[in-house]
């Protein structure tokens, strides 16, 4: 025997040692999966080590809340967007004479496009958080309102984040006397969203019924019990970014993909005579996807027994168009726009499960500029994630969407390093997006063949 | 201490002497990647035992060739397809004077519409295999043609498979006098890739530089050598199936996408003037899809280096059209179609790889209608499976595409089940799609939250 054999018996004992600590101390009911997911774990850290990890250092150790609290006083936080910008505010109790608060709270109505939505609005700590919307193009009116009516003192800080928030710095700093700081659009995200699902109970909800979704159906999922972390996080923009957000400080982009809201929206312009997202949206609703979907019914007749495929699955999307002239001729734009809408979404969906597979969640959160205003997509991956996973995981979606931004605002350090996307304004629907085919997971395949 | 707790004790004792066993016999390199292999192994097994296999019954034990070589008397296999049928001919050394191989190789030509093609013949055992091909339409003719020259005996066997196998055996079986066994679709296919890659060695090829794919750079990549199973087979028809073959005798579908073949051709009879799948690939071979697509450079001025994604990735496809005016109206139909073509194959190699993550597989073979004559979208899927596999695995494509169902029919048993597609032969493009959003794997999603 070898010198080098005797090393590696040496390494089999202290792997088995290790393997015999583990099962003893945790007693685990399924070892087999207990230990495959160990594996798992350690092996991925392994490589993380070895091929240098692409994840993000999210924020400074210590908790979100405590670094929030301690070290910020003001509490307005900004999302320029390319369409809307958002605002949160948080009114403090210890703070009644708030010029801010009372403006703030004396309508649901601002200008000629803002709003305030008192659903969201919630009490936490010593105060209460509140949620206002404004178009972008009114940034100047908007401006103007605040200087006009005294809202924010002369060298306060303004948080704020967005593509937008370069652009309207400087505009903010000499009307208003304001110091601007300025987060990373992505960091402010997952902040916003680290501290909403850990910090009220029903932020998260799902669809109850999955197989016939229904938004008159559906439930709270109580993130705050226990640790939030892991979870998939599926942004849903122009194009797609699926994130393993691994605690409040770590992050990691695991996949993506370019079929996102943008593809949706730039094949309707092609196809539709829609002349809005919002408008294609709508119009989708009223389509039927039976009238240029191939089903397996018509190609088998009926089920595929061999592969357990009912009749009514779905064989192509679109297919029935490529070998009928029939339904050439009677398809309509609204049946386009829903096939369109159900197979963006379906795919995303799809992807996000076999994410979720690789990476052992069952807890799958969905954003996104996408899922605004658009209950039959929130329903088609509310469907996909149960058929896929058997029921086992779950589609979670979040009460404050649009808001994480404005939120995690809150959370900006100073020094926080910022990216700012250029001509993010010119256009909607052009913020978001990140990738398309790339964006690598630090575990690479296994190397033997 | 309860007794509960002691048989627990009892099964980690039993589980650890196992692994022990395993690795001073197997001796791994890297035993952690070794045992998590083992393990999700075991797992699987397990489940589907508890879950009942949809696993199919490939053939009879005892393996592929000796069940052909030992039972058959006829060497002809036909795949009778909504466009195009194949015939795989097996000419036996032993038969000199046979008919049907004076025939055959008398010419390249037969009738207007058959051909063979000489590069894909080889020898094998005592003989040598030839492929053919005519149109469908003119199965009548070949019938007459066949009878004319007596090339089959009257009471021998024509083994058939493809959705017109069906239709036409009675007309083979009146004017031709042969008994027709027909053989379902699938097992067919698998028959004959399995054939294929086990016997010859260089069936498979890859795309030596995917990083910039040619078919001017291509590999052959050797199957006979060691076990050729288990792969992850992908096949493109209308839609995508995605399945786990095992061995001679086992599959699995695992996945499948609604977006194939199918979904290009439809969308592009509503986009472009195509009149046919293979003129709309063609068209897509001149065009552009930085005209239509929006990069990562179009959102942030340049490369988004939090993500390390570089300035050229694709953000959103289609994206650019949903925001610029001046990009809708410059787009050509050469473009979209590319797009269409790019973003679809893409989208089924991101599937494929995350299905062959999810089973540990590195060889992944890409066959179907879709890769017909359809080189750019070959190397598509290979730049993309590199991409995302860091160049670990290799999307590997086949010689003999289109030759599967033909060469497999040699293997038909007398009771094998068939499953007939109805109206497979209205119009091209219908035949082999399976599915869409359904075909659970076996193996459900870990159970604890």
């Amino acid at each position: 025997m070898s010198s080098g054999e005797n090393d590696d018996e040496d390494g089999y004992r202290g792997l088995l040692e290790n393997i015999r600590h583990l099962l003893m101390e945790r007693r685990p009911a399924d070892p087999l999966r207990y230990l495959q997911t160990v594996l798992d774990e350690r092996i991925e850290q392994r490589d993380v080590r070895r091929l240098g990890s692409s994840g993000e250092n999210l924020a400074p150790p210590g908790g979100l809340v405590k670094h929030w609290d301690a070290e910020r006083s003001t509490f307005l936080g900004v999302d320029v967007g390319g369409s809307l910008s958002k605002i949160t505010f948080f009114e403090s109790n210890d703070d009644p004479d708030s010029a801010v608060a009372a403006f703030v709270k004396r309508s649901e109505r601002y200008g000629s496009t803002g709003f305030r939505d008192p659903a969201l609005s919630f009490e936490w700590r010593n105060g209460r958080f509140h949620f206002l919307t404004f178009e972008t193009r009114r940034m100047e009116g908007a401006i103007e309102m605040m200087r006009a009516n005294g809202l924010l003192k002369t060298g306060e800080t303004l948080l704020a984040t967005g593509g937008g928030a370069h652009k309207f710095s400087e505009t903010i700093r000499s009307r208003l006397g304001l110091c601007v700081v300025k987060g990373d659009e992505l960091h402010c995200l997952l902040w916003g969203i680290n501290f909403l699902v850990q910090h009220t109970r029903d932020e998260c909800y799902y669809f109850a019924n999955p197989q016939r979704p229904s938004m008159l159906e559906t439930a709270p999922f109580d993130m705050t019990q226990g640790s939030a972390f892991p979870y998939l996080l599926v942004n849903i923009g122009s194009g797609v970014s699926i994130l393993k957000v691994d605690s409040n400080d770590s992050f990691q982009r695991v996949s993506g993909t370019m079929m996102g809201g943008g593809t949706f929206w730039g094949l309707c312009r092609l196809l539709t005579k829609c002349k809005t997202f919002e408008e294609a949206v709508e119009l989708a609703s009223s389509g039927d996807t039976t009238k240029l979907n191939m089903l397996v019914r018509d190609i088998y007749g009926g089920a595929y027994e061999a592969f357990g495929l009912s009749a009514d699955t779905v064989a192509s999307a679109f297919g029935l168009l490529g070998v009928s002239e029939e339904a050439r001729n009677s398809v309509t734009e609204a049946d386009i726009a829903r096939g369109l809408l159900d197979m963006i979404a379906q795919n995303i969906a799809q992807l996000a499960y076999l994410c979720a597979r690789k990476y052992h969640l069952t807890r799958l959160l969905f954003v996104g500029n996408f899922l605004r205003k658009n209950p039959l997509s929130m329903g088609s991956i509310s469907f996909s994630i149960d058929y896929w996973s058997r029921g086992v995981a779950r589609a979670l979606f979040l009460r404050h969407e649009g808001y994480f931004g404005s939120t995690g605002a809150f959370f900006i350090a100073d020094d926080d390093p910022v990216v700012v996307p250029r001509g993010a304004l010119s256009e909607d629907h052009r913020t978001d997006a990140q990738d398309g085919r790339v964006g690598r997971s630090t575990n690479a395949m296994p190397t033997s063949e």
